[in-house]
């Protein structure tokens, strides 16, 4: 088989490159994938595909090809790596010199507190005589120790009582971030695709409910959200990406403190499930405006279509058959817009997500949890 | 490459396919493409392709597999060879009892007539001397002569002043049909979906309009259409689907006359032009729902997103590179939809539609044919 010359590669081939593929036929976009194996996710839908190795410099480079622009579907590839495609002429979006903020929670905390950017008290620790140190600094244990590089979704994040309790983590090698265990009284995403140049876009700030440290729920806009913490949201949001240059999409997690103020927790730039919402709640979803971004096209508007969206995510529960429960589901919740990743079910992997918008939040919110059970289990809580 | 079995083979690659893949992603339903040639519309999105020839029985069964069911980009496969698959334990939907309406019109006239549908006074004719008597029971001439089968988007339709003017076509050897002319105030289309067992949904009358027998613009809802029009409308509709025993989407081509009639113009068995709105201007698409008839699932609710929905399709014009003109495009109208075929630009040839929706109609139809100008012309029309 082959192929036209693409209009752009994409790194990793989960379900944001899937869904990045739905935009990207209606625009008439060409992507090449790189996946990390022939049936992955997006590899299912998308035909010019290469299963390659993306931490593998040769894999990348025959698979990026003569594609103008390379974007990411994760923020794994070795910035090095990248560096090297940007020297063969290749254009990285977002560039390495952004992304390495993504991969690394210290470097991350470390310049958003230089831009002058609230995040938690943090410091980079090496053994128990660090930690214990740092811990005097924010009144004691408990504290959060995470890996500074890689943990994803609430992997390599720990919540300890004293020094002894990251001994594991100390003894693994890896970098490790110790920060003060924030009280606070919920968890917000913000949203924002940026174009070179500058031009930004901002959805509506949201809420995003986790689950054993999963994101599970997302419910746009964040019900009763003060003004003044909603601006300060955005504008910590656009802040980030201009400060670190961001390209594409970006979604700054945030604590929300119960006196008002904003905290950053997790930078991604790529589209995130804290954005899901925006394919069928908003008037360009996510996975458009990053295309559009990272091609340097003028962005599309986000304008809500509803009141209310509400986003669950199905993860991998007693159900393996997905596809067959699709009938129960639609039966169930017609209105629902079901996404499923074409993936194998794993117990609390992500595998799809519904989505419900409408004028009543509690009435959205219990049918994109119906639709959601339905999936998961097979049958409805209560 | 090897793959799943897939969930449904489709037939024919062009846009119509490639927009049923944009809902298949969501809903995880895997598609096997039958493709005319390996760079087809469908084919640049669906990994699952076969290149074949549909009108060869042997190519049929080979692609077809072991999908359970199959359905169709066009209407154009000899029903005989999906008997042939049915045979083989196949579920074609649409049927190919129900296809024979929509690829004969002939058969379509007489079986609605039959059904009680209005349709225009109509014959079919061998020779000069059939033209004249027809002629003469319609009040004379100017009549319409139409080829039974085959035909498309006002290719095979002449209006003749005489039988003399007719003499090409008879003597081609098709079938031929004569029809009255209808004096008709505007063309309105009706677009439902029905599943097997009879659950039906119908979106909103629609008013087409055409440009050189091609359809160019669709309003939804049909502007200051009276109740009565649009319910004789959806009832026709409504009664043709049953009648006929109709799975999938079908639109039924009206011509609204000024004494607030309708009568059937055209039938089409599968998504169509006049339906594109709903991608973006109803809750579920013609695409998806489609999908889900045809796989037996229930239908999705199709409430519109907005007052408005305009639809401008892109003729093939001065402009060859398409994707080239997505910036300017977006630039002008940042919020129109836009929606590319990945098709060779042709002179007149359908390479990709528009979308606008809002409020203010006027504003809205101005802004999607500005969009559409844009990619034909490369500048706006006053």
């Amino acid at each position: 088989m082959s192929f036209s010359r693409p209009d752009l590669a994409v790194i990793g081939g989960g379900q944001l490159a899937r869904m990045m593929q739905q935009a990207a036929i209606g625009l008439g976009v060409r992507i090449r994938l790189l996946a990390e194996s022939e049936d992955v996710s997006a590899a299912q839908v998308i035909p010019d595909h290469v299963v390659g190795d993306y931490t593998n410099l040769d894999d990348l480079r025959a698979i990026v090809g003569d594609a103008a622009v390379v974007t990411f579907d994760h923020e794994h590839v070795p910035p090095e790596h990248l560096r090297a495609l940007e020297a063969d002429g290749r254009v990285c979006r977002p560039s390495p010199d952004a992304l390495v903020y993504a991969q690394d929670k210290a470097l991350m905390r470390d310049r958003l507190a230089d831009l002058g950017i609230p995040v938690p008290a943090h410091r980079v620790v090496e053994n128990a005589d660090d930690l214990d140190a740092f811990a005097e600094t924010v009144g004691g244990y408990p504290v959060v120790v995470k890996t500074a590089r890689g943990g994803y979704d609430g992997k390599g994040v720990w919540v300890v009582e004293d020094a002894d309790a990251a001994m594991e983590a100390f003894a693994s090698g890896v970098a490790l971030l110790a920060e003060e265990l924030v009280f606070f009284s919920r968890e917000l995403s913000a949203l924002v695709a940026r174009r070179p140049g500058g031009e930004i876009v901002e959805w509506p700030i949201v809420e995003s409910r986790q689950k054993d440290g999963i994101c599970k729920e997302v419910v746009a806009p964040a019900p009763d959200l003060s003004e003044a913490v909603a601006t300060k949201a955005r504008s910590v949001a656009a802040r980030v990406a201009e400060g670190l240059d961001v390209v594409g999409v970006m979604a700054v997690e945030l604590f929300e403190t119960p006196d008002g103020h904003v905290l950053v927790n997790e930078l991604a730039m790529r589209p995130h499930n804290s954005g899901h919402w925006t394919i069928d709640g908003s008037l360009t979803s996510q996975f458009e405006n990053h295309l559009r971004a990272v091609l340097d096209l003028p962005l599309g508007p986000i304008a809500p279509r509803d009141a209310w969206a509400v986003m669950v995510n199905v993860l991998g529960g007693d159900i393996d058959d997905l596809e067959g429960q699709r009938a129960a589901v639609l039966k169930a919740v017609p209105e629902a817009r079901i996404h499923l990743y074409g993936k194998a079910v794993k117990s609390g992997r992500k595998v799809g997500h519904v989505t419900v918008t409408g004028d009543d939040l509690p009435e959205a919110i219990g049918r994109a949890r119906r639709a959601a059970d339905l999936f998961e289990e097979g049958t409805v809580h209560d």
